[in-house]
């Protein structure tokens, strides 16, 4: 072995991760890093059992891989301690569970990078652990948990990160670290990045629910099409409210263009709720609604729709 | 015979009526003015040779009736002219098929008694034909047809009429005649009269199909209960913004009670959606909110919930 290198390659790749979430986020990307020969822990209820024995399975677009020994664990208290954790939760468990799961895996070092969608995520894990560096994650991404230690990732794949409260350096460290583990890694401002990912994620993921149809469907008939755009103007209006200027009608005509482009698509609500799982209905809608609001600014299509999901909530 | 009480009576019993449609509405006020001994034709193009040969039989809360030979007609050629016309067709029916069944049976002195649902319907038809005398019925009743020539009539039935374009002493000639039939009914100004019929319509009739549920649903969950209330203040607001000032969030106040207090309801539209029919989103929803947007008032609530109507009704 070249020493020279040996020491190079060690100074350069040293981040190990934790994965709080062994869905189709933290599944897939975890498998990534850890494939990559990163240090990863996977920390999971229910799947750490199947995947000790019998590894994780990513079917991928850009190349399917099996690991056929990962780090699992059941509980965090029994975790070592890593440098980053990524939370690959739904944004349900925020308020309930997540805190409970980080305590005893977080230190005065750690950055917890949350990749679930939503406005308000950051405030509420900062208030909870004033200290922590927190890094949020927007990821852009067709795949799907298929059973447990299995995941099959459709297409796409980046994420942007957003620095929250993490110390320039690290942020910069973390990027590149996993730039270098082959991940398509970007650097975006924290507040614009989560409400241009609310321009699409709102409209279309209460939408869908709501009349229980897929997306070509609702831009298909005109009503509903000009319906989705004035929503996508209330997000917008909502950004500019909060200072985000950079965000403007175009933004919303491309991403009916997009839409437009797409295959008709189940957003990850939609899914939620034809599996009779629980929608992300509060950091989806609620919470930025009540931002907007404290902002001066209504969104009153918008807040019809979380009423409407609160309601389909709770029939089931 | 008393030859004078003879007299008497037939100067002032001399209205006659025809009845368009032979629904819940037309069959239970055309059935109750012809056992009142008004002369009374019918028109109906699904039912008549059936009432023809059977009759008409309203069962009813307030004494059951059953009328075994009536006046019918299954074209409006072959009726002779009546004084009064009164239209009980769903209005989703107004623009296509209503000026063709009444060209051939009105006159210059001919009223037409709009028993329907929604706002701009006398505009429309006023429009269509200009000299005729128009009078907008507001009806307060729980009925519907449950088969030809067979009306269930379950309660209230009080009918509100808004003069608006019959000449003054017309208008309560008429008013005096439902009356001495044993009508209840009463005089009401007629724009603050379909505005704040609409307060109760507008939320109910498509919140109920839009999350297929019913009136005592929406308001025990309490964020479809503020929505229900929100868009009753929208009707409030459109109607003050159209010159109707007696409407305020007192009467919404009102409306959110009496429904608390109603036993489970499903709103006309609610029916029209679980039995296949046509729903009335034009004259409930696309009218009002365009003529309040022309005085300069939005509706975005509303507005969302047509757009949501509109894409169910294609769906089917």
């Amino acid at each position: 072995m070249n020493d020279e290198l040996y020491i190079y390659s060690y100074l350069c790749i040293m981040i190990s991760y934790s994965i709080v979430g062994m869905g189709a986020i933290g599944g897939y990307y975890g498998g990534r890093l850890a494939r990559a020969g990163r240090q990863v822990r996977f920390l999971s209820h229910s799947d750490y059992e199947y995947v000790l024995e019998h590894g994780l399975r990513v079917d991928s677009c850009d190349g399917s891989f099996y690991l056929e020994h990962i780090d699992a664990y059941g509980a965090a208290e029994d975790m070592p301690k890593s440098d980053v954790i990524i939370v690959g939760l739904k944004s349900v468990k925020n308020r309930d569970v997540l805190p409970g799961l980080l305590r005893p895996i977080i230190d005065d070092d750690t950055i917890v990078v949350l990749i679930q969608n939503g406005i308000g995520l950051e405030d509420d894990l900062q208030r909870e652990f004033p200290g922590l560096k927190i890094v949020a994650g927007l990821a852009f991404i067709c795949s799907a948990k298929v059973g447990p230690g299995h995941i099959s990732h459709q297409c796409y794949g980046s994420i942007n990160l957003g620095n929250y409260s993490c110390p320039k350096e690290r942020f910069e460290q973390l990027v590149e670290d996993m730039q270098d583990a082959g991940l398509q890694v970007a650097e975006v401002p924290y507040l614009e990045a989560r409400w241009r990912k609310a321009v699409w994620n709102m409209p279309f993921n209460g939408m869908t629910v709501a009349l229980n149809t897929s997306t070509d469907r609702l831009l298909k008939n005109p009503a509903t099409r000009q319906l989705i755009y004035d929503q996508m103007m209330e997000v917008i209006g909502a950004a500019n409210a909060l200072g985000v200027h950079s965000l403007t009608s175009e933004f919303a005509d491309k991403m009916m263009r997009m839409t437009d482009e797409m295959v008709p698509y189940s957003p990850s609500m939609k899914l939620d709720f034809d599996f009779h799982r629980p929608m992300e209905i509060y950091y989806l809608y609620t919470r930025p609604i009540e931002e907007a609001k404290k902002a001066g600014f209504e969104m009153p299509k918008l807040a019809m729709l979380e009423a409407e999901l609160k309601f389909i909530e709770e029939r089931r």
